[in-house]
């Protein structure tokens, strides 16, 4: 494409509504609405859909049938989930053209969208956006199916779940939209979990830095996503599909004018699993020693806390996800190249955050996070930190009480 | 590809299995047990599969609810439609690869298969074998969806309700297979209806052209599959997928050395719908003033009748599908541009054919067929004849009395 041909394009917009927001027929219809919404605005929307409710989980199910329990096939998966992603797209298009606005949809291949060849969570490695542009250029809203694209074979690819956020910002960089607009069931990133104190506050805006950590750390955005607009600078604003309050906007600091706190928010995750092996005869390489044959297995460990004694052992502990848990312990005691007295599971754990880019400049906030959980009885089992936050991991069932003293202490209820 | 390679190859065999033998997980499972038999038997297997069960007519109720009653975008009509055969595809490929044989999914496109862009009834141009020929060279049982190709656009077409088998006949041309077998819920090709006389007889055997004319008139096979097998000689065997029972092998007449009865069968359909246009002026141009708005309005003419009377006017009689009486009756009324009395529509009528490539060449059989059915006071209604068949109109409520009569007529519960 020539600069003179693309100074004659309209502005895109790149929409995502997820599949909460599409669960019917008459759903369906709400979306669309504020698709020609949009579109009569004077600029060219790009539509990215999920699948439909709970369509993805049934096409799990039908496979697990199939296979009586086996593993399916990654490459067979990744063509049979593609399907539920194609009748969201086919039916929104239908919808729009019912109503006489000019619509088509578009798979992911037929989107452009080319990824490597890991069947279940493909990357994105390209993005041919010729036939996108041509349908744009026609006067058409595109709707295109999120969370797949074809590899170098000709085989369909999945990005893996929650990917169509994924979908909807690399579009938005690859047609340099003027921003990708992410809709789902929630009305924008918040100080903190609002079902955990009700002081919890909606963020108008938030640096791609900061969404990162909240991103891992609990807040439900897919955390690819937030990367791809910080390394492209895309900006990503985040709403309700269904009202029409303002969410938050996503983007590079560079852009703020006004004075930012240091803490921007307080992550949460419940989903924390802990497993401490004891009694580790310490001799170099214990780490590469435990962590080396969870790897090859397939389990993500987090946070990750080594204490030694004075006899000689010492107490090695890390997180997982509460669902690795069992297997990680399987695979330590018949893998690993350790010698040790005992493993011991725990899984009455959350991870709660203190989040911000303020923090790496100004000192005393780790202090402030501890006293604040002193004061109110939390006990905290491990710590962690970045630059731009402090993670301690604490009982679950004191989540509530951390949060509302630590949205207190923080002052996150005031505006900026 | 060269003749050096092709004697490299094993013998190709192609099977079509349809949607009521693949209606849940465990039918899925049987059938996956009939093609792990044939590949045991030292062929490569290429397996067209439908969508299971209902799902297609579940994807049409949901673009209806979408589009609230307008016509759905025939282009995203076929895209969605097409995701019912990717499901069966990928469940198929799974079930074999869970049961230790190696097999892969092809969506149409994938397996090469090219047509025009007549989105809902596209043709099929060409078929492009490589990508399927390398996946059999691997030992691999390749599973198609059926019914869908890819137009020159990169858009998704499909080739019509029924069209599986049409996609499994052109395959087993293109791949130069032994033969094709279409695997359904019925047993073969009967002499007639077997639920109207408990004297039909499966055939063993039956001619392209004759069964041609008998899947036009009625009975359960799609005729542009046989078209194909005829054009292309490539025998199709019919069989049910539920039992092992011999089904019918349907090839071109030179194959056959037994001496033929002139009748093989007798077709019913009761899908039959009569109009009347009464006191027509009688002037050149009447049946185009009558015929040209309904090739305009997309309604098909079957049988033609025209009874001219001394004053002057003439009643113009034709036969539809019954679901077109009541449009056809419309578009008349208002677009056509010939003067008459009165439209009268009926909907109690059948369609009764007895067929057989010997009757062209041995007189009588029109005799004998109407003799037949004034002995049991079979009115006939309307009178249309080939080459190879003699067709009546007679009421639906008759229907068994004159297929009953008929089969001891022709003698047909004799085998050749």
């Amino acid at each position: 494409m020539t600069t003179q041909s693309e100074q004659d394009h309209r502005p895109v917009i790149v929409q995502k509504y997820g599949g909460s927001s599409l669960a019917d027929p008459e759903m369906i219809h709400k979306v669309a609405s504020r698709i020609i919404a949009k579109s009569e605005e004077g600029v060219d929307v790009v539509v990215v859909v999920s699948a439909m409710g709970d369509s993805t989980d049934e096409l799990h199910a039908l496979s697990k049938a199939v296979t009586k329990g086996a593993t399916p096939d990654p490459r067979e998966m990744d063509t049979l989930l593609s399907t539920g992603e194609l009748v969201t797209s086919t039916l929104m298009a239908m919808a729009l053209k019912a109503r006489g606005h000019d619509a088509v949809s578009l798979s992911g291949p037929q989107a452009g969208i080319k990824t490597d060849a890991v069947h279940g969570s493909a990357r994105i490695a390209d993005i041919k956006t010729d036939r996108l542009r041509r349908e744009l250029d026609k006067g058409r809203i595109v709707i295109v199916a999120g969370f797949q694209g074809l590899a170098e074979s000709g085989d369909i690819t999945t990005l893996g779940r929650g990917a169509s956020d994924t979908t909807a910002v690399a579009l938005a960089v690859a047609t340099k939209a003027e921003r990708c607009e992410i809709y789902t069931d929630v009305e924008g990133i918040y100080t903190t979990d609002p079902r955990l104190t009700d002081k919890a506050r909606k963020l108008a805006e938030i640096g791609f830095q900061e969404m990162l950590e909240m991103a891992v750390l609990g807040a439900k955005m897919n955390p690819r996503s937030i990367e791809l607009g910080l390394v492209y600078d895309m900006p990503i604003y985040v709403a309700s599909s269904f009202s029409n309050e303002t969410g938050t906007l996503i983007h590079g600091g560079e852009h703020t004018m006004e004075v930012r706190k240091v803490v921007t928010g307080i992550a949460v995750d419940r989903n924390v699993g802990k497993i401490t092996v004891r009694g580790v005869i310490d001799r170099p390489g214990i780490a590469a020693g435990l962590l080396q044959p969870l790897a090859d297995a397939g389990v993500s460990v987090d946070v990750i806390v080594q204490n030694t004694s004075s006899d000689g052992t010492t107490d090695f502990t890390f997180t997982t996800a509460l669902a690795s848990v069992e297997k990680a312990a399987e695979v330590i005691e018949s893998d690993s190249t350790v010698e040790y007295a005992e493993v011991v599971t725990g899984s009455n754990l959350a991870k709660v955050s203190v989040v911000g880019t303020g923090m790496e400049n100004a000192p005393g906030y780790a202090a402030k996070m501890f006293s604040t959980l002193s004061e109110v009885d939390v006990n905290i089992d491990m710590i962690t930190t970045s630059e731009i936050r402090i993670t301690t991991i604490i009982e679950r069932d004191q989540v509530q009480k951390a949060v509302q003293a630590l949205h207190d202490a923080f002052e996150l209820e005031k505006t900026e």
